[in-house]
């Protein structure tokens, strides 16, 4: 495709693709798409190790990566140990989330032992975290660092800027897009109420085409729409309305290649646009996922108000973590409580497929929808 | 354009402006688009009036009408009435309404007195009312009958079919769209959760591909998107997904020509996709609005939940007339609760304009839309 976006980047269609998982980051890059690796959760160590496999599987094809930095490094929770952190959970809200576990069959007396939740990235969200991920991945080829929270501090801009590397920033709000446009991102992920994870609460729909109107004095900026596209013609959607291309996360859930937990990828495979809801039940912020009894159970009347971020993470990073395990052996309580983020667009996604087809599709997809329109013109 | 619709209907251009205003709907389709009345809150006779002008302003070209009919006539209410009904709202929402009320200034002693609410149009959302408004339909020149609670019941199918008028019927959920193709509509609208009025949870840009492959099998059905769109190129976007046109509504209630209130249309006018909100406080079921003291009164803490269809109506309906007229007078507090019905497309309506300026608009921006996605197929 001719546009200045695959130009400056080098790609041949721009379809980027966030996901958690380098062999999808790889096959999406090798395809002529553009892998984002989502590496918040990610050590110092495993990024190295990740992006070193991904240096020797892209033949030189361009990726980026993708992680949440806030933009002012104050650090609400000072010099809070993780320990000054879990002293603040109430005891009303661990009670409640062991219930929650037993009412399905689940063996509580371990929850809250220390490790149940897998590594702690809490601390890749503050500067000193954060930059030890970049000393990593600056370290490779990488062509792109978006950045989830926004505008990035003006320190980490810097250094991408020295080594040509472009800087994206999420955002599912107008306002907040024009504070980013400001401060000189050069791609703009404008992601509807629809995405997967984080989300506003404005359509993809409606966000685009108003955002695009919001910055149209900042020439240079790159514009993804976000949030709900799991097709090309979605894609040639966006692209209609003026976006220079198409960032995905959900879709990539269910390849082949995707690091989703069987019970989960099952799930998604079976589950309508309308199995998803926006709760705070995972991170303490509103975030879209796949409705399951676990989200269920913050929806009910007895639920307590879930606990803002980070102190939600607390209790259902290792609830959730030993549902997995649970789920994976077979147990059927875990397996009603299994979920993880999607967007509305899951209930598009209803075949697994290797990342490589999921991108040939989308190519085909698109042109299909591009003529289609074109025709609409012919008198 | 060159389409199975268009020849159909014999429009130039598939944009479906719902309206209730007639001036709105002979602009529309006298520019080329086709004009929906919306007769919902119409008395027979106040119809037949409308019908009348509209017949006399459109030359000819082609119009339809919008009803609410449940496709079962088997009427929960039983034979209940209006004073049954009233007797069923319970007194604590009576309080709460005169007291968000007082608390922007505003004197509630009459607030209760018949005819505060006008037309009490409930009548026409069962079978008997709502045939009176259909002998007067059926006795114009209508081509469309689009029925907003889903399929209409099979008799009324009939009387269509017998005059040669297309069928219609709004959905907002792929289960739903596939029982209204299995029931032989004509026209599915296809909205999203983004729309102004009655809307679903999920967004166009999702449910407008989801519904397009689940009556794949249903080759003559026409479906219209509709949430969100208040532009060309939108339009353009849900056509490259597949959607034979766009159905509107929010976008005219900021032309010139609308019933809008000023106070209602200058809030429209200032504010962005984030000002609306899906609540129950207005008819019982979710619908979107504009926020405003009214809507924020209903999700503070200490509000009562909203009363089920249709007894929130009975009211809302007092209260907001009441504030409407106080607006219209200057009244600030009533400025400030004033509301109405409209989707995230808010954001996109900044100036007034003539209603066939808008159609206008939308059909430059619809061929500048299709231009630029086919340009991206250049090599």
């Amino acid at each position: 495709m001719k546009s200045a976006l695959c130009r400056k980047l080098g790609i041949e269609f721009p379809l980027f693709a966030f996901s958690h998982c380098r062999d999808v980051v790889a096959a999406v890059s090798n395809a002529g798409g553009f892998g984002v690796l989502g590496a918040v959760a990610h050590t110092a160590e495993s990024l190295e190790i990740d992006l070193k496999w991904i240096d020797e599987h892209v033949n030189g094809k361009p990726y980026g990566i993708d992680l949440l930095i806030p933009n002012k490094m104050e650090d609400k929770e000072g010099g809070l140990t993780a320990a000054d952190l879990e002293a603040r959970v109430p005891p009303e809200h661990r009670r409640h989330v062991a219930s929650l576990l037993a009412q399905h069959g689940i063996d509580t007396a371990d929850l809250w032992s220390a490790g149940q939740g897998g590594h702690d990235y809490t601390d890749n969200m503050r500067e000193g975290g954060a930059a030890r991920l970049l000393d990593v991945a600056f370290s490779h080829p990488i062509r792109l660092f978006v950045n989830a929270l926004g505008v990035p501090p003006p320190s980490i801009m810097k250094r991408a800027r020295d080594k040509d590397i472009l800087v994206g920033a999420l955002t599912g709000a107008k306002e907040h897009a024009v504070k980013h446009a400001k401060a000189g991102v050069d791609i703009l992920v404008v992601a509807g109420t629809e995405a997967g994870g984080h989300c506003g609460e404005v359509s993809t729909m409606v966000l685009v085409p108003e955002v695009l109107q919001a910055i149209e004095d900042y020439k240079d900026i790159h514009v993804l729409a976000a949030g709900g596209i799991a097709t090309g013609r979605q894609m040639a959607a966006c692209m209609a309305m003026g976006a220079d291309g198409a960032w995905t996360a959900s879709v990539w859930l269910t390849t082949a290649e995707a690091e989703t937990t069987p019970t989960v990828k099952k799930k998604m495979l079976a589950a309508t646009s309308r199995d998803t809801v926006r709760s705070r039940s995972r991170t303490g912020k509103p975030t879209r996922q796949l409705k399951s009894a676990w989200t269920d159970g913050w929806h009910g009347e007895s639920a307590p108000d879930p606990l803002p971020m980070p102190l939600q993470g607390l209790i259902s990073r290792p609830a959730l973590a030993k549902i997995d395990k649970l789920a994976a052996s077979g147990h059927e309580g875990a397996q009603r409580l299994a979920t993880y983020y999607v967007g509305q667009a899951v209930g598009l996604m209803n075949t697994e497929q290797s990342a490589r087809s999921v991108v040939y599709d989308f190519m085909k997809d698109y042109a299909d929808a591009a003529q289609r329109l074109a025709g609409t013109l012919e008198t």
